[in-house]
């Protein structure tokens, strides 16, 4: 097989094949394929797009190019859950431990934040002393005992994948849906899940603003997923406005802290979709017959203080100090500066642009502009007010947390520009606007 | 200026600009770009074919990546022409001399053979210590000495399109009607010519084999051409069958010279196209009113021996021994053995495939498989016989030359495949079929 008849069948359009998908995927994984012509051969793609079945087969090839986790010795199924991504958008921390209470294995590989858009990864870390960074025989043995890990992408987990993701970045050739599918199904594959929730975000804070777009990317994650045998819900859920209360990393941590400690009016948004996002994995899990029930079996876990125990000793097995859930204010690390981002009217909240809180987030110190850029976990925002609530004139919408006043000056400045206050009622928006099985 | 941004704007089919094309070109020859990037660019331009304005821009970016020749010195108008290449293909070592004696100034850039196509450098160092890699300095003295001069591309002549061209070559880029216009006409761009005239190739053994095709690579090269200020025609000529009636290095030079000292007759077809060739450079260099008063004038000067004194003194330039002219067969390097190639039956030659000819020069000697193999100038073929030609039973159709019996029997077995003899008669086939101004 040589890849210059790959690349050219591609660009004449015809299929390709599993045996040329591996060929690729294992040449992208050990560099016996050159970057010019894995370049050459991703371009092709972008152009004259995969078939469903092309992504499935590129996305089996990709998860196989290095280790793929397995467990054996875990009889439960396993599930987990994967946003596109969004600011405020941390269920990920509560999620994980509340849907292991239902018996299932909840192995969460998660990703950093990069841009407007916050990651998992960084939002354990200002948890202090939580390590991500686990070698694959620590998280089964974490999984076997506890039902839950949540870890960084190991470099031999789907190494094709990250290979390939780096030059469509230098290249041009990022934003291919049936490309995108098979970069976040090969993660997911290689994990070992038997089933997934697959958490799609359109509006201004989304990878794809538009409705519709994201509608398609939906369908066909869910679609190539079925290829594969791999069960999959997908939620079109909005991120017009910052999801929940908080932004940044201390602060998401302590707003799902609060969560599942039964402060669920704290963000109501944000509980939706947590438990909605729950439900449906234990549903695919078969650990309830109905979304109802499921919805009802986790509001139980919540209400118990198992969710919350099961957090408790997921810190403890990852480093942390499980005294944390008790008395989170305290543990998480803070920025020394706040200032309250006041409304200059009254009326009501009709805009809070998630992109642009997401950039003053960033101004803030909460987030990365480049990927090598290191982060105040203390840095971010809490929103006392979002879309849909009345303000009086001088009523604090959001307070700012920065280490020094030029960044709470920076990110307030960015943030003014993301809120419109308007005459008249305007309506909460709702979280969850459609459901794709 | 960002090569990311141009590729997708390349990606999205705008049109890019002037300043583009020359950050994409200088990128390729200084190594600023990295070859993944140039190479998805590459896909890009042949998914998203550049119009004719945006291969002229492309043309001149490439043309100026380099050193590109000039020579204010010389006042005369500078003509050169293009072969897209075949077998037999050796009109230039006659036609450039010929030319240079109308008071036309020719710096002939010529290539090296590959496959079953063969290459006028490889032509031109069968003679004895003939030198085809000279310096910027020494071409313009002997341009502006003896008004020719024939020598390989330099390293820093349109070093863009040489970085360009490996790429095509390895990513299944290559066949894309803009991009290979762009690249035959950003080394004669280089050049410095004035006029030029595509000779495009059409048939067996033709870069592209379907008449249609090669009319539209001549349409787009004389389009192009006029976008950049140069004028071009362009013929379209039988590639059906091997031009003339000798095929490998030593073979086509003594043709050349024969031609030169006025046997025509030796091969009508390779007269033809050399005389109105040259017409035609004459015509775009204003010695000619007509085509029919260039043809005159180009016949006077191989009558009178200008021409062929013209040959002698570059020769002599080039390093040569210009005795060679005189006795050319004594002087050329020579293959060993001789086979003949014999009629099987009586009847008419009705095919006599170029390609398959090509590749049996290859396997006795004559060519080169891969770029680093060496060539054995004696060896090739001499056709007694061409399509249209009657045979009987045991004449000798082809003399085929080789250094040993293996490459003779091997060549004769593959040339074997080229011909097809049959009752009745066939008509000589037209060499020059479409004139494209």
């Amino acid at each position: 097989m040589r890849i210059i008849d790959i690349i050219i069948k591609k660009r004449e359009r015809m299929a390709l094949n599993q045996a040329e998908f591996d060929f690729v995927a294992k040449g992208a994984a050990d560099g016996s394929i050159a970057d010019y012509q894995l370049s050459a051969f991703l371009m092709a793609c972008f152009l004259n797009p995969l078939s469903d079945a092309e992504a499935a087969m590129f996305t089996k090839a990709m998860a196989f190019s290095g280790k793929k986790l397995s467990f054996p010795e875990i009889k439960k199924p396993k599930v987990d859950k994967h946003s596109t991504g969004g600011v405020g958008d941390g269920i990920s921390l509560a999620l994980a431990p509340l849907v292991a209470c239902a018996d299932l294995a909840v192995p969460m590989m998660s990703g950093r934040g990069l841009g407007h858009t916050g990651g998992t990864l960084d939002k354990l870390e200002a948890m202090k002393g939580f390590q991500v960074r686990i070698a694959p025989e620590k998280i089964k043995k974490q999984m076997k005992a506890l039902g839950v890990c949540m870890f960084g992408q190991t470099s031999d987990l789907a190494p094709a994948d990250k290979k390939l993701y780096a030059l469509r970045d230098a290249t041009g050739t990022v934003e291919s849906r049936p490309l995108i599918v098979a970069s976040i199904l090969s993660k997911k594959y290689a994990e070992g899940v038997d089933a997934l929730v697959m958490d799609v975000k359109f509006g201004s804070g989304a990878f794809m603003r538009e409705y519709a777009d994201s509608k398609k990317l939906a369908q066909s994650l869910v679609r190539t997923a079925s290829i594969m045998g791999l069960k999959c819900t997908a939620l079109l859920t909005n991120m017009d406005q910052p999801l929940g209360r908080a932004a940044g990393n201390a602060n998401e941590m302590l707003q799902s802290i609060k969560i599942l400690k039964g402060d669920k009016d704290i963000a109501p948004d944000f509980y939706e979709l947590l438990i909605e996002t729950g439900a449906h994995m234990l549903v695919m899990g078969k650990k309830a017959k109905t979304v109802a029930a499921a919805r009802a079996k986790l509001e139980k876990y919540i209400a118990s203080g198992e969710a919350l125990e099961k957090l408790r000793q997921m810190i403890k097995w990852q480093g942390g100090d499980p005294k944390l859930v008790d008395s989170p204010e305290t543990h998480l690390k803070d920025a020394r500066k706040m200032l309250e981002f006041k409304a200059d009217k009254a009326g009501c909240i009709s805009r809070m642009d998630a992109r642009i809180t997401g950039e003053a987030c960033v101004l803030l110190g909460a987030g990365r502009s480049r990927m090598e850029d290191s982060i105040d976990f203390g840095a971010g925002m809490w929103f006392a007010r979002k879309v849909g609530d009345p303000v009086k004139k001088g009523d604090v919408i959001a307070r700012l947390y920065a280490s020094d006043a030029k960044r709470l000056n920076d990110g307030a400045l960015r943030f003014s520009q993301a809120v419109t206050i308007q005459k008249g009622k305007v309506a909460k928006p709702c979280i969850i606007r459609e459901i794709i099985k």
